[in-house]
């Protein structure tokens, strides 16, 4: 269905422009992503929005996109670049902006055989961080990002954008730190985690497929007892003055890490 | 000296505030930090600020670095908590406020052989991703940060936020591409960059002390005049659909390939 909304007040535009905010995206169940191409990964990944807004781009990505959704019997609405920028909360407005449906998965339905790394993020509070994990773990080749305990939204705009489109290829999962261990215990898995009380170089231990890469929450890391429970618990050399890295920093240095092992091995 | 500000309208707390702009910085030469961890750390480095606002902090950290200031004969403005939040422009202000001179070291006074690594980041425009890569600069022991062509402001709050300090141990040289390279080959040093055009992966050469480490803009990456100047044009293997890693990301994986060669030959 394709139509045409030039007004600002129109209820439709104030309901997506509410998608900004968490407690509309989660009442609706659906999020924004913006941009040609984060919207193009996710059609090559064969997600459709659930909306594409667009101003008339001659595109050809943009093209593809409206066609996409066309011959899926999707909602393409035409706007105004002022309607787009009003959306997307910036003056600089994308070409496309797509309203989509949450993709969380069931802890129960992840198949942890699917990949040799996961990733899992303990109480992470920067959405930049929790986007450029799954950033990294699409890089790495990971199953998805496991969310423990209270991370921030992975469907904020701030962290759709930083995940560059990762977000449709990673399945993401949220869990409590008891259901997550109590299903880790029941298959094959490894957790690793990194700490500053480590006495193990990361680079020592011969990691175990798969891998469960445990990243901790920016300020504090992790909390001991989720410490105690890790199979492997190593540290990164620190040559400065400094104790620790950013989280998404010593994220990608541990997943590559893992990735060159296992590559190694094959 | 140590004084005492009350007002909202006072001139000295305007022109500070001033600070979080960067044509402010640039005129006066000054920049703002925040929060003890940051302002602790430029204390161990030997880097005391110009001026030192608190609002009468009991932390044992910010005693010590009120003693310091007074011994220095450095300027101790006590305040109210609501200016030091109108100061830093956050709601929950630090307990102090540093302003700073601004520390750029001229590309003829860098000492190329007091490192093994050093990093090179061409036309950056992320705050945080310049900050996180000061960070993992002083993790893995480099001499300091080269910043080529238009890069954003290395003393932007944003920025000086994201190094948690590195920005006080590690040393910031602007220059132009040519200057830099014209420079670079007066000396000993291997210019490693990461491309997509690459064939070579990162782990295969063996690099050669000392290590410069050139990371491209965000979004275009860099431009090929420069690639081609590399000694050394590596890729990253990438497994998913992603066709590269945040900026600060790719540095970090490199930078510690980097480190674990070096401390490999040890």
């Amino acid at each position: 269905m394709a139509r045409e909304i030039t007004g600002f007040s129109n209820p439709l535009v104030k309901r997506v422009r509410s998608l900004r905010e968490k407690k509309f995206r989660k009442a609706e169940g659906l999020f924004l992503a913006e941009g040609l191409r984060i919207l193009t990964e996710a059609r090559e990944e064969g997600v459709l929005p659930e909306m594409l807004f667009h101003a008339g781009s001659t595109h050809p990505l943009a093209i593809d996109l409206i066609a996409a959704m066309e011959a899926a019997g999707g909602d393409v609405i035409e706007t105004t670049p002022d309607i787009l920028s009003k959306i997307s909360g910036k003056d600089n407005a994308q070409a496309v902006v797509g309203v989509y449906r949450d993709r969380l998965t069931p802890l129960a339905k992840l198949d942890r055989s699917k990949a040799d790394i996961w990733i899992v993020a303990q109480s992470l509070r920067d959405p930049g961080n929790l986007g450029t994990i799954l950033r990294t773990g699409d890089a790495v080749g990971a199953g998805g990002l496991i969310l423990i305990d209270d991370c921030v939204d992975p469907f904020s705009v701030e962290s759709v954008r930083a995940s560059m489109g990762a977000l449709f290829t990673q399945s993401i999962t949220q869990a409590r730190w008891g259901e997550f261990m109590h299903w880790l215990r029941q298959g094959p898995g490894e957790l690793i985690g990194t700490s500053l009380n480590a006495t193990q170089d990361y680079q020592e231990p011969r990691y175990a497929s798969p891998s469960f890469l445990l990243v901790g929450n920016e300020a504090q890391g992790l909390p001991e007892s989720y410490e105690a429970e890790c199979d492997q618990l190593v540290k990164m050399p620190m040559l400065g003055k400094a104790d620790s890295l950013n989280a998404a920093v010593a994220c990608a240095v541990m997943a590559y890490e893992l990735l060159n092992q296992k590559r190694a091995q094959r």
